[in-house]
């Protein structure tokens, strides 16, 4: 039995599907989970934080616009290895913590029953709902296509980060690097442009890409990623998949399915491991 | 000169008029102004809190709510007397964060400079622009209208939390307790119902009365709010001062002006003295 | 309405009536007290810790000695008053916590029910049961009779605190001052001793006198207490009140009732307002 | 010379052999040993905690269970290497400190030096007093047998973990598994119970299995450990070998030599490397 | 007995007689005295800090400038009054930390004893040594004569501060106020200027004015503080007073004596309360 | 790709060439610098600490003393590597950043540009200026040559640390092993003396050795490395190398450029992942 040395960055967009949900979800968050998390993985995660999803812009829905909060974690090793696979104690997940996330239906009648972690993070997808988002990727972006250098005195950043699910992967990354990556790098509104391969081989995650544009602003998205992006030709991939890529315009990709993401601002909401200090309340 | 120990509470709403400016304005926040606070009043302030505004639920708007966070102070004298005038430093609040929040138009010919903290609250209502809230209570709630013992057991709260300004003070103080104190009591999506007296003599704030009310969620604020208030009279004050209360339907009095508050949950999105470690950024 | 700076310390002696309720204690304690306090308190009070108790030395049982831990708080203000009457939200205190306690009987017939904090703090003596020891005191101690100047490079301290509540209180504090304190001044055991009086208009706590007195260690105490303490006279105001006094030796009071204490260490096991991270559980 | 990932986490069982030196002996463990440990193996060490020693339930001295507290590591690498062996200072273990744990003999003719970490790691045992315990085991469990998925939720736990030296391993593993393991598992009183293996080759640890078992407290811990095993065999391994397994009862191993462990609650009384503030003392 | 409100800066400015004690007088400042401060002063201090003092400029010597560093307290009330005598433990100070701060004199006779706190802060001056310097002011500055609002923004600042003692109140203050302050005020290089009195009712401190004025750098304080004064005519006062203010040149005052201060950076070397967490050493 | 892990402790040593920038530099370091490297590298160090440097000693010029601060950290990886080139944001490394810590000339014809963080590191030496040294190590000591043992108790200690580029790497290290470490092994004021090798496969770092010893304090290094050295013979690879080693006396090497070093205590300012709170100024 073998413990492997590998860091890895890992990604979840948790999205709240109703008004109503949001102050309860966030109080799962961090009244339970926050400390049922760090009780678990403090001895091999070395950063955990939660960054609050901004509110999504106009036509933000069509790009699968997550929005409660992107949960990341740096880890050591990969948890889902079978040594690694006992634990002291479970999490709590009860399974209405789906609901509102859009993983399962948003019903009433759904059994009360605390999941365990693998089963809430596979949830979604199959059931005909949104899958739930847990992507790896390297502890450092792998491609930098524009804007490296940047600085915090260059001033505050809209990031838009998302990941995609191409119907034909080979297809898909060709159009991305052949016509996807220089539209972006040519616009103007553009700051900085990142991106990664997802790893496929810790939690099975279905997404083949990790991207991130900074631009100063959600006018600027909509310059870039809505108006700009309206003559781009559906591509032959996309016209191949209706199913995937049902959109005529950009993204093309089906929204929440093959394109989730969420827009970001520069700084952590909370960074747990350094700063939480247990679930407190306004008098 | 003599320093005289005056526990308060006080309440800053914070708006964001535009999405442009969120991440900007949480970046001056964090960024800029967290650190020349602490550094200015870390001596007699037990505590300074931000909460982040939840979106504004339909209808919301009528009811002056503010977009992006409740400002929090607990202090231990009053900032404002003679001897504690003279600063070591100045705080950094150009004009164009007051931009952001509304309190001077949103036009790009502003002038650029920085305001000194006191110019910079009382920005606003003088000059046709919503005023700065900067509204200090007493440092517990002075009336329990409902719901005293509730626990954070009995679940996550959505709380409504606004100040109101009376045209005329006694009038609307005795409609406050003849009519809407009843009212609010009654309904039974009211979790819990506390309020204070505004303090005239710290800032020369304006407003009369901290309110705050806990509901389930948005949902259940709309029953009560909005639905169940449709037949409720105009009051006679308000009818009196169509200015100031120009409302036909509750709340009445004129929005952002007379009526400011802000919807917020349980938590605090940073408790600054205990847990801010600078500005950080994601990687 | 007013609030009045008056800076006090308090100190609570919390029993463990049987070690089947020891752990359980402890979890209310931590994860639902601790948060609980921080978020009531955290504006005016300056300092929250808690110290284990160490194990109860032999005959300890005769001196009132509880088993779980002594609570501390230093207050800036009395929150007792009026003015603080009313708090946002309830503290959690289900009955069954005072039986862990030994504040309410030992059986499982209980009602369960969640007491308020006064409710609480006012259990037990009245009850039958001993009495719930919330004793409020000057910041600084009053009483130096031994021992002063002496610094942690002397050696770790077996502390001994506890409250005295005298039948007849001028009779007791003169026998305290003419019997007790020279006699105790004069052991070669007692490494420190210091006492204060104990305020009654707090919380109407009846004990009057807070001691500490510092041994090498167990042994020490027993020496001085116990053995040497042998022959010491019943006082007269002890032979006149059986029921407060029923002991043949010193102490003489009721065990429990007239005196309560604990044995503790230098060192808080929790200084909550600095320490306190969240419940987080052992893997 | 390389250094090897290898993550692991060690327990250490202190005992304190006499009340008159716990105090000193937490004052030697909190305000000496916490900052050379500290100073010493923050860049490799992820988590470093304190459990208390819960009271030792009746007959539990019978089970090798120590007194004072469980030193918990997560270790990123083996110190034991000889690329780890040159430490810019020494760590302060004064041949004391083993006395009031029972390494050495308790008595007062021990010579006052210095012991490096190694040389008091080593003691005991081999002098003919108990061992020190060191036992360094995978960072997860390896083996779960009852009760996973059991949450916080479902209560507080009373821990019960030890670690087993057999006198001959592979007839001790075999009854292990075909006896221990069925019994406790088939007992009500046990809600969780998990174990791994002890490597042999980081500080030559003699034990061979670490064993961890939950029950909701002391009560029906004796239920299950003593009076349902009162028939249990002695099995023929322990016969076989009277020095090291001379109880005619089960744990038949004997105690504090080959069977060594701690009463313990779910809590950390000290999670060093976040919560360690120096040595504070109660005024 | 009633304990005051009132909320006092202190400054303490700390020497170093001799390169040869400075990691000495560190290690006790950091690994004695904070925890011993701590401990004693945590529920009435909301602020404890250390500044290091900046090498010492051309000339500086003869403005009293003393080389180890600035401490500074914010307290809640006088601790000098008889309700705030009694401690339960002493400080840490033996005399030999006197010597290294040139508070005794720099002999290997000096008997070896420790001091309590008020012997430590009343000795120097008496003796023939310069005097411990321990000066109360208000919270806040008093008097500000230039650079009101200067921000973090406006660069780092030279910080020179210090206390002046003069040989007639009277005719010093006029003479601060008609020929210091205008000077100061005219010099292009003074970027800030404030200034308060000091508390003579607290610790007797003899020392009648604080002032601290901020310059870009060393070169610029010498410009207006020794080359801008070099015609700065002798005041009668100081003609008058030749043991208290022997110099030709400005200051005039004695150095060490009757002016006693510090170059100082912006930013504290320690913020004790909120960062301290033990004395650690390098590795 | 593969991350390596590669736990190693790297050096850096900043210098301060004219006290008019001691205060900007500093405002640097902890005002921009920390919270851009804590916010890239947080992942993947584990300790990243600032240690002062002690004012240089007579004659410390000549050993290539460093006036500012040692800046430590112990990295899990080497970030040199291409998998860890992408960086989502740029540090803040202004040119006269460089200037201020002699790395370029000090002159105002500067140009203004922000460097990334690799130019800077590359700067010095090649230019003509003093290299700027960034050093990586094993974790721990390779070589301990004396004093092993010494703890806390035994004294403050006054750390010369430096590190050595021969010209010959061959001849220099055996005249290290077989007359450096000799000498000072045998010397009495060395009470601690340990080194590595540097590598030179992270940075390219052209220096070959880095040592470090512990002495009483400046006068003790004074006697031991300048007068006890006055008659060590200039070595034959010292006499070979004129431009590298063109001091008469010890430590003959090129001072700045050959041997790079400074005096430390043993206590970190600034331990940045745990004590940094953003960048906080003196009221």
């Amino acid at each position: 039995m073998a413990f492997e040395y590998r860091p890895m960055r890992s990604i979840i967009y948790v999205d709240c599907v109703r008004e109503e949900y949001r102050h309860r979800l966030q109080h799962w968050l961090y009244a339970i989970h926050v400390p049922d998390s760090i009780s678990k993985f403090a001895p091999y995660v070395t950063k955990y934080a939660f960054y609050n999803a901004l509110p999504t812009p106009p036509e933000g829905e069509r790009f699968g616009t997550r929005r409660m909060q992107m949960t990341e974690h740096y880890w050591m090793v990969n948890e889902m290895t079978p040594e690694m696979h006992v634990n002291a104690f479970g999490e709590r997940m009860p399974l209405e913590v789906l609901r509102w996330q859009g993983m399962v239906p948003d019903v009433d009648t759904l059994p009360v029953v605390n999941l365990d972690g693998d089963a809430a993070r596979s949830s979604g997808g199959d059931n005909g709902m949104p899958p739930f988002v847990f992507a790896h990727v390297p502890m450092n972006w792998q491609e930098d296509y524009k804007g490296a250098g940047r600085t915090v005195d260059d001033g505050p950043n809209y990031r838009w980060q998302f990941v995609l699910r191409w119907p034909d992967e080979e297809a898909g990354e060709k159009w991305f690097n052949e016509v996807f990556v220089p539209y972006f790098v040519g616009r103007p509104e553009v700051n900085r442009f990142v991106s990664s391969k997802i790893y496929h081989d810790v939690v099975g995650c279905q997404f083949h890409r990790l991207v991130e544009m900074w631009f100063d602003g959600p006018e600027e998205w909509y310059a870039a990623a809505v108006e700009g992006t309206k003559d781009m030709p559906k591509p032959q991939w996309a016209v191949d998949a209706p199913e995937e890529a049902p959109q005529a315009q950009f993204p093309f990709l089906k929204s929440n399915f093959n394109i989730v993401g969420m827009f970001l601002s520069d700084m952590a909401a909370s960074d747990n491991l350094t700063q939480y200090r247990g679930y407190l309340q306004m008098r």
